[in-house]
């Protein structure tokens, strides 16, 4: 049986993390497009992604190529790895090399701020209508290359190109369960990191375990009404791409936004934290999105506005805790 | 308006923690009911339960004795805090002393090993037909005594009662919110000491975030399934009495069966842990019971059953791995 060639485009941690799993399956040759010749060249020679992934090796049976052309040529599937707010502008030039058919799978999470646009329809309207899917869940790239177990769903534009995925990705530590549920997978894959910051404030003001693990049960409530409005089967949160990703992330001690939360929850304000970092965590500006969008739609989203008055209106934590905490107790 | 009188029944950490939160509504006077007269004495004396929340103040207000005649006179309701293998033995004295009406809310989370009866069952076999609740969620006794934020659900034979319960215990540190489904929150309390052990396993192998978070996100939906034959609402396993307070004892260094599985995940053998410690955690009877019930029942457990082969057959942590990890993948 002929193998089939697979193009990762992206060269970032979770892009080679997705090479080393292909790596495992015999029937799949995997091609990891790296945007920078320097990085692709540089990772040819010693087999590692020394700038994202250092500590994984890069199996030898992994192509890696900078070159666009001959990353697609005569692939059976795409892979798409590049962070969100880039994907459109990357995935640009491939518009032209890729088939029309060749279906394409999202590892992506997040969404574009200000179109709110999800990966997938960006992928469809940059290069033109196929399979689509997006494959999320509790990934850390790190583990993952280091063969530790990990489960995630995918969920895809039709049943048969979901199980391709599944067949594909699949090893003895990497499971990938289908999921019918497209929008509201990658719609659990970003708005979590808006309860990520949450839970960090919680850290930072040193609440504990109890107030933590209510405000994720709580924070996974709205997030699932959001993505309920938007289109999302809620029971999509109560799996790995909604509560397993957030817990991971929400537990992490690496969560970007995790840890800038616990920033803001010991008393730094946004402006601070930004003065002092290069790179903003990606849930601030989903924040801003979706309490607009929310309140735009008159969708109450108590987590959510609490968190944008902090980092926008410079509401203390304390009284955002006091207001949340306050507020008439309904039923769950 | 008259002060309700409620009585706290069972001195240990989630007693002593109720009735601090319960002396915080101008509207309440507690009485917390204590088995040993020594304990009662000391307690009174230093206004601290030295032996079980050593840290947590007790307010004046709150009436302390080891009279159960004394404790349940006049009270407008119960609170049963007393661990679910002694309930039945501990109630049965009190099965004349109560009023026939007076309603009773259990903050116990377990099942009765061998019966498989819940604690509210258990309660109203043992002092007749009344009104009973179930208040269940993220809320180690600690946090709670500390002021420390903590939200949890009741559930109740009657929506009445619920709401009585709720406005009794709800402060600005303590959100108690209703939910209708009282199987669910009860047998959600007892189940999780079996993921929580699982948990722990796959921290003893050093399996890391993605694993664990899997495996628990896995695990809820098991747990779930198992709740549902059993009469519960697989949706309160999705709310603070399931994934909430799983978290707490999953992410805590503090749960006795979170850390009694990572002992088992190093190496250790069930017997060779029974050997060290003179009390054994509560997942592991728990354990055995869902395992039976199940294979009795003809209901797929696969995490349950891999815990009960570690732990009852001498199997090794890799190869209940390697079991999980290799079932045929399907739909999440």
């Amino acid at each position: 049986m002929a193998t089939r060639r697979i193009a990762i485009l992206g060269g970032g941690a979770m892009g080679t993390a997705c090479a080393t799993v292909l790596a495992e399956n015999d029937e799949v040759r995997p091609v990891l497009w790296v945007r920078e010749p320097e990085l692709a060249d540089a990772m040819q020679t010693s087999r590692r992604n020394e700038r994202y992934l250092p500590d994984v090796p890069i199996p030898d049976v992994v192509e890696i190529t900078s070159d666009r052309a001959a990353a697609v040529a005569d692939v059976a599937m795409l892979v798409a790895a590049v962070p969100s707010q880039f994907l459109s502008a990357t995935m640009k030039p491939f518009a032209e090399l890729v088939s029309p058919e060749c279906p394409i799978v999202s590892v992506i999470k997040g969404i574009e701020i200000g179109t709110f646009r999800r990966p997938t329809e960006i992928l469809l309207q940059v290069l033109g209508e196929r399979p689509v899917a997006s494959m999320c869940g509790p990934s850390h790239a790190e583990e993952v290359g280091l063969r530790l177990p990990a489960s995630v769903v995918v969920a895809a534009s039709d049943d048969q190109f979901a199980a391709q995925v599944q067949q594909d990705f699949t090893t003895d530590r990497f499971r990938v369960y289908t999921n019918p549920d497209l929008v509201g997978v990658e719609f659990a894959g970003a708005l979590k990191n808006v309860i990520a910051i949450a839970a960090g404030i919680s850290d930072g003001l040193g609440y504990g375990d109890n107030a933590k693990s209510a405000l994720i049960t709580r924070g996974l409530v709205e997030i699932g009404r959001f993505g309920q409005s938007l289109g999302a089967d809620p029971e999509t949160f109560a799996g790995l791409a909604g509560i397993g990703d957030l817990m991971t992330t929400c537990f992490s001690r690496h969560s970007r936004n995790r840890g800038f939360g616990e920033r803001i929850g010991r008393g730094e304000t946004l402006q601070q934290i930004l003065d002092s970092t290069p790179k903003v965590a990606e849930g601030v500006p989903t924040t801003r999105s979706v309490h607009e969008l929310a309140v735009s739609r008159g969708i109450d989203l108590p987590i959510t506005r609490e968190i944008a008055a902090m980092l926008f209106e410079g509401k203390s934590p304390l009284e955002a805790t006091d207001a949340l905490m306050n507020r008439p107790v309904g039923s769950e």
